[in-house]
């Protein structure tokens, strides 16, 4: 099966989002072994969006369309599938009254275009959208396959998953040539280093590994191509496990997991429990950490202490510490560990206290200049990192070597 | 003048990268007051290449390809331009020399296949890489222009920069059509709410205005075009002017303005200090807002109640509070809320507790419920939503609407 995937908004042609939905089908088309040789994008004008749509419709079996399903007037893909596959819209009176009944649910007022989100092409069936109030529409016709989606991820990933991928499986089940990748995850080793030390795994076409560099990690992806799924998975297999063997621990998950969801695992695993306590990064740690479902098990309690006055009056660091050595110093560091640790009865505090910028940096203390204070039991200790970058960058690095650091502690951590 | 930008790379189609370059060449193609009207994206296949870019060719003045300039035997620009253009490859001795030194000084070893990078269309103009090995290229020919760029961001911006900017500058100056946008943020109101309340202010081509729904918020986008920048500011500047009157203080800022800063500044103006008692967003909020720059002078404390042992502990909500209505209830937001602000000694305080999902709902407290407090004086009050979405949507959209009620705090407050 041939795929092509046509992106349909004028904000996507003036630069103003950034198409991370077309990586993401591609992904999933590949791992369904469907071939994408054209991707295209076009703006929101009728007859160029129905003319890319149908030279697109004319060399595949199946177009995806991404966006222009909402209910403004430059909302056009439904008008584009009616006039492309000889479909015209009928309101469909369930989408109707399914509209009704959100906008009733939130008390909020209805107008009447809304109503064109429940127009759907002749023979056309509607894929309910749990996250928002366009629905997506699948149309068979002629050979061809023609889906459209809403282009917000957090609509159109769900709705994928649920109603087009199942069909698109059953589909390619006679001819499928599968592509299966699997990521692994690596921090607090740089992407060169990495490469260096896996370089003779990396030669071969089928499996192939690629690193691709992220902000405070690396990812390595091993993808094969075989006939079936085992065949796949054997040598992706394979390969990731000598990667793994070669890396040792800065590989600290794959796939999906987030580096907060490896350690709220190992946290729960070890049954261990942490607090935090944060200046520069004011809230992101604790915030990164309590995004994973599950992670009231082993973090209740984080405190930000943005200003110095917050750190000695909620953590009673000692006033005269801060003004003897500054509050982004490996003293300072500690003393907020160790106290988030006792004021929240954890087994570990950890604490962050640096510079962030872009004001703020001094000769002696530059901005990226940062202290992560770690106390476990009677051992409070506190490592000094010097990151580069934005405000935000520098944050989301802050973030990366904590939890990192609590990570290797939990390693090597009884159960 | 109309451009077309085509993207080549296998690993596109693939989804092993985002296209990033795609949305960067827009904005500026979009400032220069180049109409981009499609863009497509092919893999590494001569054949499909050269016919993607034949097509591009025959409707647009300007192409621009990016990728496939390196020098395996998978990056096949070069042969798609001696194709289309009629203009076959020859070695440009300078290049080939340039090369040689680049290798030798990095005392790499250079192999055959890196001189491929030294081929040059017949007529081209090869563009100087700061960055890496592989020159752009540019061709006029036929009354077209086709630019090659390489594909790495921190290659590609430096080289359109320097070399192929002044060039588009200086070819549009004459027919010259400024485009100029701005955009509108807008917080506590629907996308269909705001068409339908300027919907009339929507009708103009020149003016353009065009809304597109994020997450928590709606942006309302105005783009003139104009022979001088001056002529279309002051179209954007008229039709801004009456939006932000018809809509009000929905609109809390503009173009990059984030709901945060915006909130981070009514503070400062307003000489209001806020502290943050946070359970399901579990820090987000206080990470929200310590992101601005300068922040530190109108927030210094947050607390992350996560557990209710840590809201009975680190906040003194009563225990037996808890027992008799639950965590998530107005009574809980209003006590963390006014709890909070004494701690911290703030003007402010503002709480969050709710049921961020996927488990611990139930039919009478579902996933998505959430009760912001707010303490502002002697006044404490609650507010109850229901978001809808995934875990991270409901965090975000939660942490949209305690930053909104901020700032409509704010706008009434006396300086």
């Amino acid at each position: 099966m041939v795929a092509e995937v046509v992106s349909i908004g004028t904000e996507l042609l003036l630069g103003q989002i950034v198409d991370t939905d077309a990586a993401y089908l591609a992904q999933q088309l590949s791992a369904l072994g469907i071939n994408v040789y054209h991707r295209a994008t076009v703006g929101d004008n009728l007859q160029r969006a129905a003319s890319t749509v149908r030279q697109a419709v004319s060399r595949a079996d199946l177009v995806i369309l991404v966006g222009g399903l909402g209910p403004t007037m430059d909302d056009l893909t439904r008008d584009v599938i009616a006039e492309v596959m000889d479909a015209p819209l009928v309101r469909d009176p369930d989408i109707a009254a399914h509209l009704g009944r959100w906008f009733a649910a939130r008390r909020a007022t209805m107008v009447e275009t809304i109503l064109r989100q429940a127009d759907v092409p002749a023979g056309a069936t509607a894929l309910p959208n749990a996250n928002g109030t366009a629905p997506g529409l699948l149309l068979e016709k002629n050979g061809k396959i023609v889906v459209a989606l809403p282009g917000p991820p957090n609509e159109l990933i769900p709705l994928f998953e649920t109603s087009v991928y199942p069909v698109l499986r059953e589909r390619t089940a006679g001819e499928r040539q599968v592509i299966r990748s699997r990521v692994l995850r690596i921090v607090g080793s740089g992407e060169s280093l990495v490469e260096e030390a896996v370089k003779d795994l990396m030669q071969d076409a089928n499996p192939s590994v690629a690193p691709y560099a992220k902000t405070g990690e690396v990812h390595l992806r091993v993808t094969a191509r075989a006939k079936t799924e085992e065949e796949a998975d054997a040598l992706t297999g394979e390969r990731v496990a000598r990667l793994k063997e070669r890396l040792g621990d800065v590989v600290y998950g794959e796939d999906e997991t987030t580096l907060e969801a490896a350690v709220v695992a190992l946290l729960a695993e070890k049954k261990r429990t942490v607090a935090t306590a944060e200046s520069c990064t004011g809230g992101l740690l604790a915030g990164r950490i309590t995004n994973v479902p599950g992670s009231s098990a082993v973090f209740h309690t984080g405190v930000v202490t943005y200003a110095n006055e917050s750190k000695v009056h909620l953590l009673k660091v000692p006033q005269a510490l801060i003004g003897s050595v500054g509050a982004v110093s490996p003293e300072v560091a500690r003393a907020m560990a160790e106290r988030v640790r006792d004021l929240a009865g954890t087994d570990f505090g950890i604490s962050i206290t640096g510079i962030a910028g872009p004001g703020g940096g001094t000769e002696e203390k530059p901005v990226g200049l940062v202290y992560i204070g770690f106390a476990d039991g009677g051992k409070v200790t506190a490592e000094k990192h010097l990151f580069s970058g934005l405000r935000a960058d520098i944050r989301l690095r802050t973030t990366q070597a904590a939890l990192n650091t609590l990570r290797r502690t939990l390693l090597k951590a009884a159960a």
